[in-house]
């Protein structure tokens, strides 16, 4: 029997739509822990649905750790639904311009990423599965047989007319209004970032960062031969914009570099209005901000957070993003769009790769124009927002007592802070052995605190051998504190 | 009608092994200049190939510039003049290191490339029709379908294994011995270049380079704040090296950075002695030597000159190179060997782009290891070196007296001295303005020396079109001088 709802919406997957209805009653209270959700024949009348899209609703909702089915009575709310280990804990960072030394440790993460056996808890990649491999592939073949001059020619800076378009369009949901001649594109992110960073600095010169931060900041920084400070953060709202303006008063900072939207480690999300005063506060003291925005789009809600470019009025805001985090990372194809310091990086990007492969590029515009990417970033986020919850889940379950863990709202990385005496880089020896990898702690500073903090990846399709691999992990931290 | 050796070997092009015949009759003299070639029909018998083949392969010996047709008569050898031009005269460059600014004058012939209605001779690019695209298309689209992982993962560094082989035994042919573990891939060889450059040297240190020089490595050299110092070099052997010599007991030079194979855009080509006292002398003061070798492979005559990396005991040379002059530029594959520096590059890969995109990499590694890529090299060789004749003598034809041009004995561009009264910066102006770009002198050169000099690109298929762009020039380059 068909529901008329789906009636009204053919072609929408409704179970989703249903589950997300229970979820915000669970999530606001209005269902409470240990409580029957309504019965599924209830919901069929009450919704306009049948009764396959209210049962798959409700499988989907197990799936995400929400609700537990108990024979022959129907569907509860878990008892565990909302995670009860605690946020990381305060932490003020050193407050120190200090060169940056943390590439040896990092290389050692980048060797187990090679090792197809090992479990990769450490990096920040996806199952294959979550993502359209197929479909970028046959894109991409089609496209080379259209074109293939696009194997051929060097396309030099500032890439690809047709994806910069596309990536003018998706921008708007970002809050930024900028023409495809305001866009760079490059080689990822990172080399977006790289591109920037040495357009807005000199080297020795001082740059502040998020603590924690992602380490491939931290490592272009130290190939930059610049300095980083480490600005205090909370873990859900982000740098601090007071500890920020009174680090501008100490240290010469010549630039921030910021992911202001779920941000790796922590998954904190500045909020859209303290974005607004970040840019006016560094507006009026003309200092460049770097955003690294490759999570913006994996929200778990309904909103996609503003990007701080939204607020830009001076061209001092220079936006990195790419589609690692949600077409392919093997793609490497980002962009930029660096206001007042575009012909500049312009010209560092021919001077440090020439161009962009142009059939990569070509075949992100392709999957970005015939409207494919919209509904599979939908699917992605609510897919990374289960995921996650099923990893706290594990962890609360697993680790010793005392593990806090952040809250993110998007994204796709845990932060997980252990109790004390616990160090994540003997953890992280302990689990290569077991062939499962962490990203530890003190590769998110320049100053190498956290060493009791881990990372966590929650973009691997959850199985029986993630849920051993966290039991491992957990089993290892408990028996350094014997 | 399908000749004999069309059914004996199927799929293979006959039309250029037919052409290479009668080409290789031309070059030892069995046909001379302005004879009549073997009739169509003729051929046709003797060969045992269809009528349409033998006209294929006249045709593309007109493309090459080495026959003509006559109406009424059949096709004759041109009057291929040898080139009486001299060469570029000496020039001694200011014995100083300077900061560089040469970006801003190239960005003007990067935005020309842009622009498919003007004629290339600035750019070192080739026609399209000379490139294997679609075999580099066809490659890619079926190792995509086989292995869509590829657009999947990060490949890390080193980069992939499968390309890393087929490098390591490419360049036994260059006299280089390393395992596939002393290789690192890259976006290119510009890439691999910025990553070695950085790891050699800190920003404000001084870098020897030849003169003239490529100007992609004059921008890498001021992007990273360091300073160049030009060393005289002969227009056919290269870097003299008493010069380079007594620069190094003036000047603190950190590091070479040297074109050593058909050097771009002088064509020179150091002898491998001198290579091996160049490693010696470097060696003997610890100076390391980055070698941009991404032109060694298009040598015209029978044997590839050794890579500088060849005589290297210390580790301390580092060798670059791509296959975006031999394969594919839009491919951005390339590679370096890095000796003792290894760790150091593997970082900043990491730090400055994380990785290489894997499907091209496997890409140009199916493609070396199934064979196609030898023959494919040894046409191309062939090729270039008949457009460089053409490109020669129509210089000579068009160009006020006194032109000098360079005598290269490989790869695909040359080097113009034009008498002292043209300005070639004004020259390429109203060049664009006819729809024609060139390389101005002052580009390749840290003190913008080479003022009346051009570099042209001999890497097109020769037509009409492109014999009247340099008669073209050759008017404006004249009219400089009434």
């Amino acid at each position: 029997m068909v529901g008329l709802l789906e009636q009204s919406q053919p072609g929408v997957n409704l179970y989703e739509l249903v589950a997300d209805r229970i979820a915000s009653m669970i999530e606001t209270g209005a269902l409470s822990s240990g409580q029957r959700v309504p019965s599924v024949r209830k919901l069929h009348m009450q919704m306009a649905v049948s009764i396959s899209t209210v049962l798959e609703a409700y499988r989907r909702l197990e799936a995400r750790g929400l609700i537990e089915a108990r024979p022959q009575s129907g569907f509860y709310v878990r008892h565990l639904r909302h995670p009860t280990a605690p946020e990381p804990s305060h932490h003020t960072p050193i407050d120190a311009a200090t060169p940056v030394r943390i590439s040896d440790m990092t290389l050692r993460m980048t060797h187990a990423a090679r090792d197809p056996s090992i479990i990769p808890l450490g990096a920040a990649v996806s199952s294959p599965a979550l993502l359209p491999m197929r479909q970028i592939t046959q894109t991409m073949s089609r496209l080379g047989r259209l074109h293939p001059r696009l194997t051929h020619a060097y396309d030099f800076p500032p890439g690809l007319e047709e994806l910069r378009s596309q990536v003018a369009r998706r921008l708007i949901d970002a809050g930024v209004n900028v023409s495809p001649s305001e866009i760079l594109t490059t080689s990822g992110a990172q080399e977006a970032v790289a591109l920037c960073l040495q357009s807005v600095t000199q080297p020795g010169d001082t740059v502040a960062v998020e603590s924690p931060t992602f380490y491939g900041l931290l490592q272009l920084i130290e190939s930059l031969h610049l300095k980083a400070v480490e600005i205090e953060s909370h873990p859900r709202d982000g740098v601090k914009l007071d500890a920020l303006e009174s680090a501008i008063g100490k240290h010469n900072i010549r630039a921030c570099l910021f992911v202001l939207n779920f941000n790796n480690p922590m998954g904190s999300c500045m909020p859209d209005d303290n974005k607004r005063r970040l840019v006016e506060m560094l507006a009026s003291r003309d200092i460049p901000l770097i955003e690294d925005d490759v999570y913006g789009e994996l929200v778990w809600g309904a909103k996609r957070p503003l990007s701080a470019k939204a607020f830009d009025r001076k061209g001092l805001v220079l936006h990195c993003s790419s589609f690692s985090k949600t077409l392919a990372p093997g793609l490497r194809v980002g962009w930029c769009v660096p206001g007042r310091f575009y012909r500049d990086v312009e010209l560092r990007k021919l001077a440090t790769s020439i161009a962009t492969a142009s059939l990569p590029q070509m075949t992100a515009a392709e999957f970005l124009a015939t409207g494919g990417y919209d509904r599979h970033v939908r699917r992605l986020r609510r897919t990374y927002a289960e995921l996650s919850q099923r990893m706290t889940l594990a962890i609360q379950n697993y680790f010793p007592n005392g593990v806090r863990i952040s809250r993110p709202s998007g994204g796709f990385v845990l932060w997980v802070e252990m109790p004390e005496g616990v160090d994540s880089l003997r953890l992280q020896s302990d689990a290569l052995a077991s062939k499962i990898s962490i990203a530890p702690g003190p590769i998110f500073s320049a100053n190498h605190s956290y060493r009791n903090c881990m990372r966590l990846n929650c973009g691997l399709t959850w199985t029986d051998e993630i849920e051993q691999a966290v039991s491992t992990l957990g089993a290892l931290a408990g028996r350094q504190l014997e």
